[in-house]
């Protein structure tokens, strides 16, 4: 038994469905039982907001999630269909026929549990299930959605609940060392840790949603990354490396250019002030990422980035919370981008901050801001210079 | 309370969802609480055949259910959506959430039964409950769908559950004498009966689902049909015609362009083989309608006509039947149309038969069948003459 989870780009027409489906046949064929995880076909999921958005700005949380789960519902059906079409003994089944019970907000729900012994009753009469990604229903009988990204989610938790191997089907075939698509030299990993995994997917690497990985690192399910397009070995995403590979310092290198750096000068020092302006901003919905404070003579200096954020609002929300505060100066910069690199390897390495600052330094990058963790460093540097830096640490660590 | 079905030109685009939440909104106003029955919107439904048509000639009938049921979803939380948007306490169901539960065929399925109780839970909350029309769902749980127009019956179940009248909205403004788009003379009832009604829906006269017509007799639920686009009065669907009102001898006339006429000649005198072949053709899903048979000289002449069939496929099918029968003839005539005019005055009102075929022979036509029933008189004429024979009709019967 495996789970398969392909995404909206390997189901977006009736040519690809039908490639899926010749692919979950080989499984058949092979003897296997498959749980698929089917995405929105291509572009629907944005398609269905945009329609959403038609008839009113701010759509009703828990109507949204009602509206978007259809999309899963087709690809569902139709990958079904040809798969039965092909002589496979198939069905779909969505989230409410599968009991996949969430709790928390209608569009970021997060899975409790789902119904196993349904999956097992219909592998006795069917060789595939083709189950409707992204979604679930919460205690109330609501259908409520996983987040963007969330197939990923849902194919984890069915892999875990029923201790199986989970295969990742999406357009790339891998994990890469960096983005493909900004660095043509990119060298896709044969493996990566949960940990480095987690640091990437957090950094903006779109490969797997967050949560999956979380999933996958607390019950220990194996990830293999593949591409749907092609028959490539991918990328397996576990708990440690294999002890025969050459342990790299650095797996991965991530360039982010939805940051803006926020910096609030002379506050008075006062650190009710501070989570003050967190909790508003959180409030507000705003992703706070990058953390600088400074104390300086009585003085706190506050530096902060937003992620996707329109300085405007991010401005009035700052004013709102400083209203009764005199003297304080706001500055917002747009122009800033984040490179970061990954990698377990930076635990045991002596020098490597050295090495990352050093590849910097030397590709004349100026460094607005910095944060690191044990397997992790950023650095905030202007946007112009965001390639340029990028490759130096490319280069300095061979990726 | 009151039910309200909005048909899928209705809801065709997010204009027109605003325009029926302002509807919607009005009643609530008025202090109602409204259970709203939705379509697909538009051509959803015909567009998502046509995907399930681009992976596979055959769909697998659940799971073309499964699709289809979607159609309904998407528009559900749209209205939904708009109405809360618009202040009005709203929250769509689907099939799952309420429960609709079906027997028979994924296709064509009937309702069993439905949750009132959940809807009166919702409407402690809520003043709008907006419900999937057109779906089920079965006793293992798989989805169903009630057949084209299924959303008709959806909303007249519900209504004759809860004991309460049911309006359907749809692009006219209630029942005519005939089809306004093929006479502009047609003429709209104020009133008619459920028995006339089923006899129109069954003649093709698209305003109802027979089905909804037949559950609204059974218990005896008042339909009023009405235009979602304007504020004209309708059409009353009732048991009886109120006393008061001049009982018209024949209330409507219908032509039917869908028809193709069987007939084969010279079968041997054997009444076995006629039931034989009504079996083939009915186990190849060919609706059949009107049927005369003649015995001549020990010989079996049948006729008959099918609703929307391939020439071929009726052809192969009675081939089949009659592989060890010699010497019999077949004729497919696709050039026929259908000419029907119904009215429960004709059960008391002597002559309107002879009135009838008068005023087909003065128009110069050509009557290749007739079938009657207590209410109903049909013919069927060359599709030629089809126009000029309706117009006899209704002139005669001042439609």
């Amino acid at each position: 038994m495996i789970v398969q989870k392909y995404g909206g780009s390997s189901v977006s027409d009736t040519e690809r469905i039908r490639n899926v489906a010749r692919r979950i046949r080989k499984k058949v064929d092979a003897g296997e039982k498959v749980i698929v995880v089917v995405s929105a076909m291509g572009k629907t999921t944005n398609e269905l907001i945009s329609l959403a958005e038609s008839v009113t700005e701010n759509p009703d949380p828990r109507e949204l999630a009602m509206l978007l789960s259809t999309g899963e519902q087709v690809s569902a059906a139709l990958l079904s269909m040809t798969l039965i079409e092909m002589g496979v003994r198939s069905i779909s089944q969505n989230a409410m026929q599968l009991e996949i019970s969430t709790f928390g907000d209608f569009d970021n729900a997060r899975i409790a549990d789902l119904n196993l012994d349904k999956i097992y009753a219909e592998l006795e009469k069917h060789d595939v299930i083709v189950v409707t990604g992204f979604q679930g229903v919460d205690p109330e009988g609501n259908l409520t959605t996983l987040g963007r990204g969330g197939s990923d989610t849902s194919a984890v938790a069915i892999a875990a609940k029923a201790g199986v191997q989970c295969e990742i089907l999406s357009d790339v075939p891998g994990i890469f060392t960096c983005d493909p698509k900004f660095h043509k030299d990119a060298k896709k990993l044969d493996y990566i840790t949960y940990d480095e995994m987690l640091e990437l997917a957090a950094l903006g690497a779109k490969v797997l949603h967050s949560r999956s990985v979380e999933i996958a690192k607390k019950y220990n399910v194996e990830i293999l990354c593949l591409s749907s397009f092609s028959e490539e070995g991918g990328t397996r995403v576990v708990n440690r490396l294999p002890e025969w590979l050459e342990q790299p310092v650095v797996t991965g290198a991530t360039i982010d250019t939805n940051q803006l750096k926020i910096a609030i000068n002379k506050l008075p020092g006062n650190t009710d002030i501070v989570s003050k302006i967190f909790q508003a901003v959180a409030g507000s919905s705003f992703n706070v990422d990058m953390i600088s404070i400074v104390n300086d003579n009585g003085y706190i200096h506050l530096a902060f980035t937003v992620l996707s954020a329109s300085p405007a609002a991010i401005k009035s929300t700052i004013e709102s919370v400083l209203v009764d505060v005199d003297n304080w100066e706001l500055a917002i910069d747009e122009d800033v981008a984040k490179i970061s690199t990954v990698g377990v390897g930076m635990r045991s390495s002596a020098g490597v901050a050295s090495r990352f600052f050093l590849a910097l330094q030397k590709a004349g990058a100026k460094i607005i801001a910095t944060t690191t963790s044990e397997i992790k460093i950023s650095v905030l540097v202007p946007k112009s210079q965001a390639g340029k830096a990028l490759k130096a640490l490319l280069d300095e660590f061979e990726l």
